[in-house]
């Protein structure tokens, strides 16, 4: 399968470490220090994890290279759900006027994208579509606690769309070539890690230390897995965008499979931890810059635990 | 694929009609006449909707016909989740431990099980999974506001699991035919039919009318496309499973499609309206009622809007 567009809407307020400092008494160079966070992206007033999907949706038909009436799935993926009823799937289906298709949103908490991916892929398998929508959108600022000292500042708000097609569609597109999940719940604390109860606390982080841990090791593990498989080895790897949860473990994981600052795309700095849209974002900023031959890996870690990587190539 | 068992878990406590004429004013025949429902399901304190799913999966371990470690695959889905980063699926596949296989929860509203068996198939067909355990469980009661006069005594709390392969495994497996899906956010009111805004209010249902016409027209329509494409008349149906939002749609849509009340499984009267859950329990409680032979659709439509059929046949 082809991805043939990607486009990102990122909510206009930013939120500066300041604004922690005030609030809960951490320092600009702390927050920096330990996330690489300098500023994060928040909803106005009035928008949501659906409008955000409707808006990425929107940003991407201005440059779809076919009439939106071939869209014949849609799969949205959040944590951060505005309405689990009227779906951001369903929000973005009412908004492109695509009626009668398969619409549904997923939840692996940060991994899933790469579920949506992986779920679209089995759709093209079964021959019941050829042309997805894919809608990554958090608005984690709905759910996280601002005044957690310990989490508070790591959490952005933002949106991406993928069009996403069985058969090649033009020479612009990336081949998805390989994807692969799995639920990790039996995994150190992994039902534990991070929760988000949304009658019960929103967004909690209660072993920050745990999650890092698993974060920096299944990351590497899951593009080792999805390069060997499809016969390659990180010496042929052009780019890796890892999961954007925290850029001291971006980093920790591009150090492990020895790459370089260059080759692993990070949003995090400007954006903050913008969930499963977070690796979506990347991609799409960096979707000009991919060459002919480059081969580039999306790996994520979520709570849950839940963890797994992408092969793309240009 | 093939349905090999299905289990399910109904919590203890059962709210009666007369709960709600105490605090609404809302009369035992006035429930009854307008929904068929006598009593409702309802969690015990500690239980939410990601206990309930793995009371559920523990309840059909006891009948597998395989090991639990052959299951390669783990479906939740649920429109009342109680975590949505450690998922109902993150806690089944934590109680079942069966490490390192694809785990995912969605949603499409009360169609939400026709969804997650469509997904199934998916990886099915890519042969990404070979034993699925896909797991519909809802908590209304954690979202509802039991003092609205129009809809708070509809909902129910309950689960069920189903256990699927892509292969036949025994004489008592139920085989699935044929599944489609489809969202209808562009039909009539069906971005503000019903809604479940976690952090805005939780389950409301302003346009109730609109609702019910709609689930009266799709489910029947869902039901007449799944049997005529699979070479099928209605005259060829032994039973008939709609979503269970009401027993008057129920009624509604079974006096459409000619069948007889014996034809059309129900449990709303017992259990309420037990979101995406439902149609799996009816399916769970009527299973050693198959017959070789017999021709069995599950319809469903929900908010979003969203609806689907899937044909089965013992």
């Amino acid at each position: 399968m082809y991805i043939n567009h990607i486009a990102h809407y990122i909510p206009a307020v930013e939120v500066p470490n300041s604004y922690f400092a005030a609030i809960n008494g951490v320092s600009d160079d702390w927050i920096v220090s330990r996330t690489g966070i300098h500023k994060r992206s928040k909803v106005s007033e009035g928008e949501n994890t659906n409008t955000l999907a409707v808006s990425a949706a929107l940003e991407g038909l201005k440059n779809l290279p076919y009439p939106v009436e071939d869209i014949d799935l849609i799969v949205g993926a959040t944590y951060t759900p505005y309405d689990t009823v009227v779906t951001l799937a369903h929000a973005v289906q009412h908004a492109i006027g695509v009626p009668h298709i398969p619409v549904v949103s997923i939840s692996s908490a940060c991994s899933s994208f790469i579920n949506a991916m992986e779920i679209v892929e089995g759709y093209f398998a079964m021959n019941k579509a050829t042309k997805t929508l894919v809608i990554t959108a958090e608005q984690n600022t709905a759910y996280a606690n601002e005044t957690d000292p310990k989490a508070g500042h790591l959490w952005g708000d933002a949106a991406a769309a993928l069009f996403v097609s069985k058969e090649r569609n033009s020479d612009h597109d990336i081949l998805v070539t390989d994807i692969f999940t799995a639920g990790a719940a039996t995994v150190g604390k992994g039902i534990e890690g991070v929760m988000l109860k949304p009658f019960d606390g929103g967004i909690i982080m209660p072993n920050g230390r745990d999650v890092f841990i698993h974060a920096c090791e299944y990351m590497p593990l899951a593009t080792k897995t999805v390069l060997e498989r499809n016969g390659y080895t990180l010496d042929d790897l052009t780019y890796l965008v890892p999961h954007q949860a925290n850029n001291r473990i971006s980093q920790n994981v591009a150090k492990t499979l020895n790459l370089t600052p260059q080759q692993t795309i990070s949003n995090i700095q400007y954006l903050g931890n913008t969930g499963c849209a977070g690796a979506a974002i990347g991609l799409s900023e960096y979707q000009d810059k991919f060459k002919k031959g480059d081969k580039i890996v999306v790996t994520v870690f979520g709570g849950g635990y839940s963890y797994g990587a992408m092969l793309l190539e240009k």
